[in-house]
């Protein structure tokens, strides 16, 4: 089978007839019908192998995660996902690693009804760059514009695990017990195959005044809500949301860093009035919105602790050019 | 400044207020208002350093090409140029090198008028993948199964000047007067800065039956449409349209390989009924389209001489992984 079949064998299941399609992979372009009354989400996002994920990452995981970072930034703007493009960039088309990255992008990109409709395939240091496509009705997106004073700030979901998984990758003294071992699966889980928020950011949409994904971070990312609404924001360290394994495993001086700078949560921060708190946490219900702050007026963002002191505010912000994704 | 600022700083002039453009680069997505009545035309390509480009190559150079192949694949659809999406992967953020990267791609991006709206920037080997987005009239795309028996095969301008530049690249034997300098330059500006022909496929739309940019060589490229279309093809060799700097520069034995595959023109191959070729010359002049052969019913690609006589295939068809440019 010459090499294209090959790719063209792994990525045909993931094009099934979908609505808006008018034509997709096989052509210059994939023609597509956009929903009437709507307005369209676009975003792209890489991931570059050693730098984004471990060159040891099975390609199970890198397909689910190279779709679910594009997912999550549609689920921050309160999107329906309709259409990806891949561009796909490997040393080789080797069979077993196709097999494996194509089907943790399609279990996830059948979990979402999100279809594949054209990229491009180069050889070159393994890449994925994928384009995510979602819609709205016009006028209703989420933006990271729109938080106002007085709004609580909250997050979905749990922070922190996936920053615990990669710091533990590392760590040889930890105990060997069961327990730990299931704590262990867990994070890396949350590290691996991230959940992006899709349902949750359509069902906020009635709700948030602003929102934004949780991919680099809670200090950096929310810093890019306050910057755009032009406010600033009070947390309670202690009120930011964690798992069982992240209560069990992580070490006291290390939390508040990795919960609100280690990155790759990609659960959604939303501000929102006090007075749709209620009805938004039984929208999303099961899913849990802990709120974590107040928006206030005074510019930049505060750390408190229980005992009404301010925290230092090291560790709660970094910036590297090859961890952040933004536009450019 | 730090990396962010100064790569915003270059990239911000590419995205001016532009029609359809909610919101553009600063957000999780773009939001982006469709056109109605429209269809949207997506497409993705990525070019590797040292593969689809020397890494000699200027930054600006770079920055042009990157845009004008996937403006070369919206310019097969029929489509009107509307928005793009950026994923910069970088060695690290080089002040000049963004300067001129952001030039060659603004230059383009301007003559055009197409915007961008938002991509991802991150650290790695060089390696550029743009997401282009077009529209065209409901229903009115160019495809690639829509040849006809009878049709005539077309080309826009001529083939095999980017291929013969780069032939010429590893030339040491070649002849340092002036005429041979004055068709260097000509032959690697077709190389390097290719011009889509946008025009030309929105011109076309009304006339031809199929179309396909030729990036990766005629044969292979036509070969597509054919199936697509469930044709043969019969080409007359000497009928491929040349420059006047192909015709004195290229080797009489290399010239129909690096006219029929030899990639990167760029050109349009179009295959439409005679009784409308005037008509369709006449709406894009002063470029020229060429009748280069006829769509018959037996499948395959088949070469004459003048003098009627069968040519070999050979050197008419390739594929490598690496240089193709193809949906996965």
């Amino acid at each position: 089978m010459d090499e294209f079949a090959l790719i063209r064998r792994y990525f045909a299941p993931l094009s099934p007839a979908a609505e808006g399609v008018v034509l997709g992979i096989g052509d210059d372009a994939a023609i597509l019908a956009p929903p009437l009354g709507h307005e369209l989400l676009m975003s792209s996002d890489t991931l570059v192998a050693g730098r984004h994920f471990p060159l040891t990452t099975a390609p199970y995981d890198i397909g689910w995660k190279a779709l679910a970072v594009n997912l999550s930034d549609l689920a921050a703007m309160g999107a329906e996902p309709l259409w990806f493009l891949l561009a796909l960039t490997l040393p080789q088309p080797d069979e077993a690693w196709l097999a494996g990255f194509a089907d943790g992008l399609g279990t996830l990109a059948r979990t979402h009804g999100i279809a594949l409709v054209g990229g491009d395939t180069t050889r070159g240091n393994l890449s994925i760059t994928i384009t995510a496509v979602g819609s709205v009705p016009a006028g209703s997106s989420l933006r990271r514009d729109g938080a106002k004073l007085g709004d609580q700030i909250c997050v979905t979901g749990t922070l922190g695990d996936a920053a615990l998984g990669l710091q533990l990758n590392g760590s040889e003294n930890r105990s060997p017990c069961a327990q730990s071992e299931h704590d262990l699966v867990a994070l890396h889980a949350r590290l691996d195959r991230p959940t992006p928020r899709l349902e949750a950011g359509l069902l906020l949409r009635g709700f948030a005044n602003a929102a934004i994904d949780l991919s680099d971070g809670l200090a950096g990312d929310l810093g890019h809500v306050l910057a755009a609404s032009g406010v600033g924001a009070d947390l309670q360290a202690d009120a930011l949301p964690v798992s069982e394994a992240f209560a069990r495993q992580a070490e006291a001086g290390d939390r508040l860093a990795l919960q609100a700078a280690g990155g790759d949560d990609y659960e959604l921060c939303v501000c929102l009035p006090p007075d749709r708190l209620a009805a938004a946490r039984t929208a999303i219900a099961p899913l849990p919105l802990t709120v974590i702050g107040t928006i206030s007026a005074e510019p930049g963002l505060r750390w408190w602790a229980t005992d009404g002191t301010q925290l230092k505010p090291e560790l709660l912000s970094y910036q590297h050019f090859d961890d952040r994704r933004q536009a450019p």
